[in-house]
């Protein structure tokens, strides 16, 4: 008996972007090919653009682009390439033709200039899904940090930290690690905001007044996870492998160590969708785009991700 | 011709803490008794609780505890200690005895207890030796991160962050980089407050108004600053060799990075005394304390560093 691969729609993203050179190089991958089934959904004049062209695979083509578009720059062309690809990636889900979405990365200028009316891929998916609670789970490695907030000033974080957004994300967190990592306890570790994790008040109240009540009402529903501690502890301690999943207060809490120790496996995990989505852990790098100099390397990872999850999850 | 070798004089920090532990280990390591003339101020008492014993090396006693003082907690007899250990190591570099200071891990509670009048090492030292500008530089290993705030909550840190905050810790590493470091053309990264470094001010306005003006300011008075950059990404580059330094904008932004690179390696450094003084970048330990289980590498890679310096400074 052979076990079926899952199938994998794997969208180009903003094709002024290095998007399509690494889905190309991607297809070319044994380790790729071994996991998945893909489907690759982009213009095929986006792919001809790029020096490395897309290899023999599935593909749903998306027309629209001029053949002399311009690379390395946002525009509302290529804003509409990306939306209209993820539609399309959406449909392929929905009609079970594939399982699970990896994206290859978009701008948020394109996306403007072609009026999605979103910021970005997560927010989109989360909109067109009806999710009400989707979590942004980084992974390198086996370091894992789930952002509790994003794209905020450090001076509005604190605000941010509320008691629900505290407890949803660890739900979902706890969820992904039973049903995708398939362990039965998950080990969770909150980082507190502030230094030494407040150091008992001292250093701010927000471990006190916000985590400390958030853990417990999490513990009583079963939920149990270790904190708030010190963020300089944890992803130490999570590098010796104590934890399966950090919860950071803010980006560059997370995204610091997670860069540091495996920059070329960071992939990006949408959770709380009724499907899986991956995606590389960096941007459309407008600066490198068509120069043939792109590492597909956490596109492959975000590839082979998405497939070890979607089994896991069937 | 032989090179003296630099006198070190080391405390022991708190006696009911790890100190006294770590320091007689130190005094045991080829490394440490290779780099310098070691001079160990403590309280005999102290050495003697510990399972590790001091072995012969000059020692300057500091009497006054009880043969019964508790272990493991703070008390206004292992502050005093502690502060009077301090005291007789600035006395002794003050009279040129010794070049440079090693500190081991006082704890906060015990020099309140004691009535210092003083939060810790770097307050006490600054004071002592009336110098106005100080700066807490972290190393480990090859990555090195100068805190331009510490002790602050997340919340506060944005109003800490001035533009002279910033300028003077600039000059003070600028000069450790050549001086103690022998490098003529420091590489100094300034990491961003905000997530993307402010992505252009739509994360936060901290990276124009403040950052910009204060490093052009630095630029005309001769020294470069890279900057302001995303956090994650700096320590990614540092951790590549890209940099010698990197400003940290508060506690754990530096704090998270290094101790996932190097824990063992993590020594604290005071820039802006007028002597070498190091420490190893972990407190008191008292959960450990009498159990014969604390690491003293980070103190041997403190007197390591101290006796690098003091030669380079010469």
């Amino acid at each position: 008996m052979k076990l079926m691969k899952p199938r994998i729609v794997v969208t180009a993203g903003d094709p002024a972007g290095i998007g399509p050179e690494i889905v190309a190089a991607a297809m070319k991958d044994p380790k790729v090919l071994a996991c998945c089934d893909p489907i690759v959904i982009g213009d095929p004049v986006a792919f001809a653009r790029h020096l490395r062209p897309l290899p023999k695979v599935e593909m749903v083509p998306v027309p629209g682009l001029k053949k002399d578009f311009p690379l390395g720059q946002p525009s509302p062309e290529a804003g509409r390439s990306a939306l209209e690809s993820l539609r399309l990636a959406v449909g392929l889900i929905g009609s079970r033709q594939a399982q699970a979405m990896v994206t290859a990365p978009v701008s948020k200028e394109s996306l403007h200039l072609a009026a999605a009316g979103v910021p970005g891929h997560t927010e989109w998916l989360a909109q067109e899904t009806r999710t009400a609670s989707v979590a942004m789970l980084m992974v390198a490695g086996q370091m894992r940090a789930l952002l509790l907030t994003r794209h905020v000033p450090i001076s509005q974080v604190s605000r941010r930290l509320t008691s629900r957004v505290i407890q949803e994300a660890a739900v979902l967190a706890h969820a992904f690690i039973k049903n995708s990592l398939g362990k039965s306890r998950p080990r969770i570790a909150a980082c507190g905001l502030n230094p030494h994790a407040g150091d008992g008040g001292l250093l701010g109240m927000e471990e006190k007044k916000v985590y400390e009540p958030a853990l417990s009402a999490l513990r009583k529903r079963g939920i149990l996870i270790i904190g708030p501690r010190p963020a300089d502890t944890v992803f130490r301690e999570m590098a010796e492998k104590r934890y399966d999943l950090a919860l950071a207060a803010y980006h560059d809490q997370g995204m610091i160590p997670l860069k540091l120790h495996a920059p070329r496996q960071l992939v990006n995990i949408t959770l709380g969708l009724p499907f899986v989505r991956t995606s590389p852990g960096h941007g459309t790098a407008y600066d490198i785009a068509g120069k043939g100099e792109a590492d597909a390397a956490p596109l492959i990872e975000a590839i082979r991700l998405a497939a070890e999850y979607s089994c896991a999850s069937r």
